[in-house]
């Protein structure tokens, strides 16, 4: 059976696994000041061009959200993003377990763009009874967004502008992120990331990592004794060394970058061959998440063979389907998916 | 260097890693659904002896904490903890983060008597007020405690007892419960701790693996939409593997519970060596954890050589610190502990 | 200066402030369980037609929006709601806070719709992926609503057989309740509310006292230990004669609604009027509250000599305006109001 | 039937229902705004010594406690209070529902002593695992204390003093504070409080009014944009001229402290009664309330003609009962219950 149902059905990148065996009987403290945690902290902020970048290593992405946000946040406001944001639809309810609330602009192909934002902080503020109403209080956008989109270096800077113009955080989910740079199609570096953001996190969990997300703080804005608030959360975990020297390995020599672009290089020959074997697509995406218009029937008879992730219904005949690559995807599955097709 | 710092020094067991090699590319499902996920709940209940026990695996031990109390308690309920419980004192108030109090009562070497709990249900239930106040809706304890003792059979029936006398679940807290088991001093079994428990949990982070507690509710008294509330939590993996892998190795021929009767063996040759050497026991502890109270001199010396536990200063002259063994104590460091001292 | 610029302008109906004189001296016990409250509670039961009702006075309208919804919502669950709804979008995040997130539905001149909100939750659970998103978990709906408008008896059957076909409480916010049953247009009675909803509540801060809101749950369906709830979320009044008195007072014959019918009566002579004169109406309201749409140059030379509140910015030259009548609006007022314009 | 129940039996000061009468028909804007609330506002920092004190009007104590407690502390901050503190024991989880912590410091006779609190803060910070411990954030502190019991000014300074060399916000509790000012045996004026505490609140409720508490903010130290929080409470009054004109009223001519000293006068009446009949004092308290063990059987006697607060068990044959005394007390009253007893 293929599957191509998400970008986290595999275990770990197998240096990782190897790193683990190797550093296994060293003894290190708990809580985050392993040695590893701390070489995996400078290359990441090396790799962001960012020496003085204060970074966090999470478990999972949910948490990351939730934890980022509830702690840039102040007690009166929301956090702004796309009506198809991860944190507006799919996350439980866990940013309102915080206490605050999702404020929505509308989305382009699971983008949002500047201009909204800046027209609900403009009506917030217009509005004279805005002291009875959720305070604006930073901004969340992924990278790749939820339909693997990307914004342009243009479009980012646009959104850090009005942000820094209101003094809102920008926030960058990078769930996804190797597969965001590594696109054939974008301008977006690390860097300009680690530049036009205010705090940002490398995911790891779905870019070959068994868990872990790399958290980012750009601007000297830690927020204070952000490890006990980790804790509170429940996020600390004793043996910081299971993110540590995962997010180590994924630092060394570009592993992260390379095993990003080999996902991309699977999804562009997924793509080609959807192209020519005539299917038709939802939307045209440049990272590892692919998504196409099928025939039901069509589908019934697929679904014996691969594995894929349902979307949605598109009419009464039609679904979209995502097909995702990763970081482990071979060849040889591409090729049975050419076949099957 | 040698450490005795703590029971989560290293990494995790070898036929973890192993295990984690051997499954890597498996195509699995997330969020729990995975194979290994299946296989280590099928044989954790059967090590329970309680077939229909339903079981979730938690990444660590604050985040265990925070979700159990959170989901069994009702909003107007508090916990009932000793003053010393872990989550009385040590969790960065992550229980009163979830909106809920924690109720104390007097420790007694750590532990908490049936008879207190009574007497604080009695007393709250006899003030004509009580409506005004936080209703007692559910008793936490942890075996072994914060000092490394152990509840007897009889004393855990006791405490069990006026639990559902009460109509209030009782949890524990196995964060160590390996090494409570295999104390050459106890006559409670996982059997009974699942007979007379609502909910507890089998502490993997401390106990062999890389991360992973194993929350089993005996009762068929899993809260509602419980992967809901995980989620809403941030308490959620991706990959479910992560932590099925790792409770299916240690649930596979007993190496749970070998693996904890070594760090007990180890254990209880420090002992004696403290002992020989004269050192003053703070607390006489039947598992992995051992408390001494040790001359600042002595304790500056030793310092260069053995990293230990602070626990807290005695008097003026001396300060308590503990030593932890684990899984992972070699007889090797035991030895050059013995000539250090 | 005259003012239209709310319905809360003025303080109390006389007939309160007397009873307050009358009751003063009075030697009542705490937290509601006064004679003044018990006597209230009787006569709203009654005039709901439901004698088993059980009624609770709360000080303000978002502490019992807050309330209700936090106390009858379960942990997974959020409230449902009109995009315009007041627990949407004018609370100041005050449900958020209580860790429960508001899914929208359209609106419709500030209505929902029955067959919005079945979408809605059989999108949800036809969604594979529902255990990771807020599952729907009580209908909120204000009568009147934002915009003044009412819900006719076919539209409020048809919601409330949604709900109950889905098992979702449908609440309604009756905080100017008074002026939506005395509304010339309407066929909604509160003997129709009380069967039709789940729980609801009366307000009085718009209609008549200095504050207090009666709750209503409807049918037997009271969340356990709710004055300690209450008292939680710091909602119990000491003196709970304060808002029993008010209630007292206004549900003796048939006060609430023939205070609530004098605004009408108001409400409509100044419709007349501004139809006479030629303003465009925004909204046609049947209620207290009514919507003009006025062009800038004539609202600057209005404002000198009469307070309304600011709705919304129309186009460049044009405003949205509300004047809202009350128990307290004259007739010498309007008469007033007509030279003016 | 008499009645020392309690200090909150009656409705308001006759002068606060005339005034409520006189102003009734004004129209006022809503919120807080009206000119009653600006007028008390005046009057009260006058009071105060601090002519830029930030005053606001809450409806309630335990809803004032919720809200000042968690808009001063950090979120990994909680609140240092006497083990008896009402915050500690008797709000119903009020303080943990918004996510913060009660750190308990031992009670004599109700009262916190300034060491205890430095010592808890040295302690706190001198453990080398304070990062996953609650950071004590403010002191909180109640005059009078639950029992009755009074600070003197230099104990008052010394809890201050220590408060203000670790930053700790100090909040006093003035639920009761006028018979507190108006005792025979205090040296500690209204200044004085405003001086030494950082925040403190004038109770309403049980001194006179129907209900509503002042806070004030004595250091240039309201959190940002309180409003909105007040109103995320579910806290903020729609006709703040109820909490206002209340406030205007007790401190016009000195009303409060006329009426509070009457109390007084009253209690001291009482006691005088109390001993000369040979009852025991349970506490020799210098307020309003009084606290005396009185055998089971005369108590039995007793309560046919006179109702009082229940306090606690003292043994098996006697009780500890409150009987206290208000702004409402009559001489006619305390004769009655002389011959009572």
């Amino acid at each position: 059976m293929l599957s191509f149902e998400s970008d986290y059905t595999e275990g770990a990148h197998p240096a990782i696994l190897e790193k683990f065996i190797e550093t296994n009987m060293d003894q290190q403290s708990g809580y985050g000041v392993d040695v590893y945690s701390e070489s995996a902290r400078k290359k990441i902020a090396k790799a962001c061009g960012k020496e003085d970048a204060d970074i966090y290593f999470i478990t999972g992405g949910t948490q990351t959200n939730q934890l980022v946000i509830d702690t840039m946040l102040k007690p009166y406001e929301g956090v702004v993003a796309a009506v198809t944001g991860h944190v507006a639809a799919h996350e439980a309810g866990a940013i309102e377990y915080t206490g605050h609330k999702v404020l929505t602009v509308p989305q382009y192909l699971g983008k949002l763009k500047a201009s909204d934002v800046k027209e609900l902080v403009d009506t917030f503020y217009n509005d004279a009874n805005h002291e009875h109403m959720v305070f604006p209080g930073m901004v969340y956008i992924s990278h790749p967004t939820e339909y693997g989109t990307l914004y342009t270096k243009e479009e980012l800077k646009e959104i850090s502008d009005v942000c820094h113009a209101y003094n809102l955080p920008l926030f960058l989910d990078g769930a996804r992120l190797g597969y965001g740079l590594m696109s054939y199609d974008t301008d977006v570096t690390l860097e300009d990331i680690a530049e036009l953001t205010d705090v940002f996190y490398i995911g790891g969990t779905k870019v070959g990592a068994l868990c872990g997300e790399a958290v980012v703080f750009t601007k000297n804005n830690t927020p204070a004794h952000f490890v006990n608030l980790i804790k509170k959360h429940g996020a600390l975990l004793a043996k910081g060394r299971l993110n540590g020297v995962q997010f180590d390995v994924l630092f060394t020599d570009d592993l992260y970058f390379k095993i990003s672009r080999h996902a991309i290089d699977m999804a562009e020959k997924l793509k080609t061959i959807f192209k020519e074997k005539g299917y038709e697509f939802y939307i045209d995406s440049p990272t590892n998440q692919q998504f196409f218009i099928i025939d039901n029937k069509k589908l019934e008879e697929l679904e014996k063979h691969v594995r894929y992730g349902f979307w949605e219904k598109y009419d009464d005949t039609h679904t979209v389907v995502r097909f995702a690559t990763s970081w482990a995807t071979t060849e040889e599955s591409i090729e049975k998916l050419k076949e099957l097709l």
